[in-house]
């Protein structure tokens, strides 16, 4: 039988070694000092079994991994709707491209690009104080995952707002359109907190669950969102959540999953195993290269790839 | 227990009666005269089980379907050397924009847009005759169905090639980068030939088997390409199978697949089920609306979705 | 002899009988309830001889016209160093487009079109405090004309700022670019007062003389600029003073020109005259329709387009 | 009084010293092959006086330069319906690019980019056999410059067929709009050859004289085209002429002009002068460096810029 417990201690200790570890982002301070030696795997199995590897329990900046929190919340409260502010398409271009929103009329490709996690962000706030909204955004990290001490970095979340420029564009531009509803300093207020938020590997394996469990959370035993909404957030994380190598990470890797430009990945097997990991230096698409490599390694040994006829 | 058989015709009757069928592809007479109401449905479970619906044993043109076949055989020929020439990502924009050329060198995104197969077409083609490379790949289908009767409808291709003014365009286009390495002419008499093959809905399942069964073909029980790239041509479709709807078809159906103009799709639940559909008339996006629908309504009641916890 | 003062007559009637007006600018209100009906004609002569006609003492919008006097305004200050901040290109797409700052690292195309006078904006700005830069825009403006009954509009200054967001985005993308270097509400709200500026027609034709002139303003007897930048500013006017519809104006006026949003359009016919139009109506690249008619009439019977042999 | 026999001399004793020559053309050999030290110009006065200096007797490929012919030519076939199939402004992209046609539907910007010039030569087939719409066109150029003894150099023609991908890519995708009306062959056929007529200096500024005449050959004493047709199209080489460096060039020079990718340039002084220079080398628009050099230099000393004041 599979032995999770020693295949995680082994690609941490192969990643340990890897000196090909992409470049740390430095577009802020508090990003650019992370020490990319850095690395973290947290595999949770469907029956609540934790394997922990490296710095599994360091606290990191998730970035846009919270896309996937963010959307889930905004499903909860404005169901298909959101639909018709968003699309569900990946975008073939940068995380932060300006291009498409000028030739489709303000509306997004997915929400997992930052122009469309801009308008979840504002569908969160709903006439709510961007503070209340960052706190809503929190508390549910905290549920999924089970533990409270999950925060939001304030000097991450500063450093975002004096130098978001191009989310400032990508704001303001979907405002033109009428494709926000608040003021954009407040809906990027929620923005740029929401990527602010710091958990642990673990953490974020936890609070993963409920995307493996069709929709259920095992700390609570209540459902996050139904089955099928599980199940279509996962196809979004398959085909966008890697920005423009979302198909080079179904192609290698072959999980759902969502990467943040702290170097974090959250990707998720389901009924087998809700994953995170974490390694700050990024590949040239922008998304972890060793938590990537770690991710691909797992499924090689696992054979829990969704293209694979799993035993 | 879940009674597949009883789900296919289900669906079958359902679809018989659905008056939001699409657009029939009209560039080509051929395309243009085929009936909206026609649908099949092939599913062929991992035991070699066969259910049949409707039109299930009418050949139609697989067109696009067929380039899964190809770059299967591509592969087998340069192996990965073919991922200098292809990317793999989605497009993010139609099946036969040009745009993305000009911006990435010539190299098409995936090969499962038009300029992508165009080069796959001219990997096949190799120094040999265009007639021998069609050859090849009809020998390939035939082999993969373990049924002779697949044919190419040279009235198809005859009308794509008196037609093929944008894919003349965009394999000049590549021509010009220097990413085809025969006369256009040639490349392209491949292409509108391996497009204009026509298959049932049961030969064409027949000839998916290998992808849900980790590469190896049932009816030979031997191996038509690794493991590991059975999953990552499954990975392609998923992430590219329906040009820029492969979000959509992944968000609504959750299985790998590629669809044609000719409204057929081949989808894969790996370890589950090789399907076929077939109905002709299409949705914006150039896919099948009525197959697309029917895959969805299968997948809601197998839960064969790759992003559900299977049991 | 050519009688200039009866051809201007001769145009304000035709002008006032014509039907096809085009539409007023609706994005904000103080632009909308501009009547269509409104025309006006200045004609200034290179001996300073002025021609007038229908409503060419009523002041209007200038709006993007304000772009050529900030462009004189910045050379002044900064000299060539400002091409290294904007192109001298035609764009080929849109005024208020962004999609070209993406592909160009934020370089706008010309100082003409929205992103370009922003940038120009912010070098006019240059330290000060926006009042002190949109007084020194006006007072250049009214020493250009001779003229103090100048004004900014503080209605139209207010409502742009209000309703911004896509020049907001132009901002926020190009700072993110290095390419604006104060805080973008400070240069936009230079920006948005500068196309505030209110002038009549006859006021707008004084202040273009100096572009007649070899860059001498008569009024005061002094250089504005040198001859060498007089005639490049026409010729960016001829290139880019249109938007995507400078192709258009010189193949139909054959003038340099630029244009605003309010109807208004400066044109220049080097030695001959300083000419002001003014009807609010806009074609569909967003310039006056009447305006550019009268200028083809008055350049038909004059002769004066700078690509005829003028005897 | 303006001695311009000098001006003439001192401008080719200048750029025969300078080194920074820019790079010959190398995509056809006989491009590569040309000595990047030649330079010619001939200035041809309203009055017929004719400067020549350096190489300007040498026949050289004019290339594009032939665009403004054939143009000419194709009005004087289908008047002003030309423009159904031709846009008349500047693309804002390189001389060869495909992005622009894709969004606009198959209308080239305009008929000096290749797009462009290719439904020309389209219209000026006409039904005919490729080889009479060359005799055509070669046959006009002769009437313009009043010699006969220019020709189509066929190694060029040949050269540029074998590699002509872009072109062919170009022609085919304009073909799946129904903007060209022959087979693709056929019309490029035409644009090839066309491109590959060879003449001097001299012969280009005699068959340019219509130009600054107002439509006016002095040859014949007939008109070619109408006074208001010729203005136009010097309004199109203006803003259009030096495909994404057209700005560049109104700025620094002044004049209508066409480049070509030998190193050909026609300048146009309405009343003044037609003037033709030659220098291999091209800048990084792909227009001659040297050249544009010359006629910066040229209309310094002679004030001939369009946007000059002009005594």
């Amino acid at each position: 039988m599979t032995d999770i417990g020693e295949i995680v201690r082994d690609i941490a200790e192969e990643m340990a070694s890897r000196t090909d570890r992409g470049r740390v982002a430095d577009y802020i301070a508090p990003l650019a000092e992370v020490d990319p030696m850095r690395f973290g795997l947290a595999v949770i199995e469907a029956d609540g079994t934790c394997h922990l590897a490296g710095d599994a329990e360091a606290p990191f900046s998730i970035q846009s991994v919270s896309k996937v929190f963010a959307l889930t919340l905004a499903l909860g409260k404005v169901g298909d709707a959101l639909w018709h502010r968003v699309g569900r398409e990946p975008s073939g271009s940068a995380f932060n491209s300006i291009v498409q929103l000028e030739t489709e009329s303000g509306i997004p490709r997915n929400p997992f690009i930052n122009a469309g996690a801009i308008v979840v962000s504002d569908i969160v706030l709903a006439g709510h104080q961007p503070r209340e909204a960052v706190g809503e955004i929190l508390r549910f990290a905290r549920a999924l995952a089970g533990e409270d001490a999950i925060f939001v970095d304030e000097r991450v979340a500063r450093a975002e707002q004096e130098t978001g420029f191009r989310n400032a564009a990508l704001a303001n531009y979907m405002r033109a359109f009428g494709n926000l509803k608040h003021p954009v300093e407040q809906t990027l207020g929620v923005y740029f907190h929401q990527c602010a938020i710091a958990m642990s590997c673990r953490q974020l394996a936890l609070a993963g669950r409920y995307l493996m469990l069709g929709g259920r959370n095992p700390g609570t035993g209540r459902s996050v969102v139904s089955a099928a909404r599980a199940r279509r957030i996962n196809a979004l994380m398959m085909t966008c959540g890697h920005y423009d190598g979302s198909g080079e990470f179904a192609y290698r890797v072959g999980l759902s999953g969502k990467s943040g430009v702290g170097g974090g990945i959250l990707a998720v097997a389901p009924g087998r195993a809700s994953i995170a990991v974490w390694s700050p230096g990024l590949n040239e698409r922008g998304n972890s290269q060793i938590g990537t490599l770690a991710l691909e390694r797992l499924v090689q040994r696992t054979g829990w790839s969704v293209f694979e006829p799993n035993p």
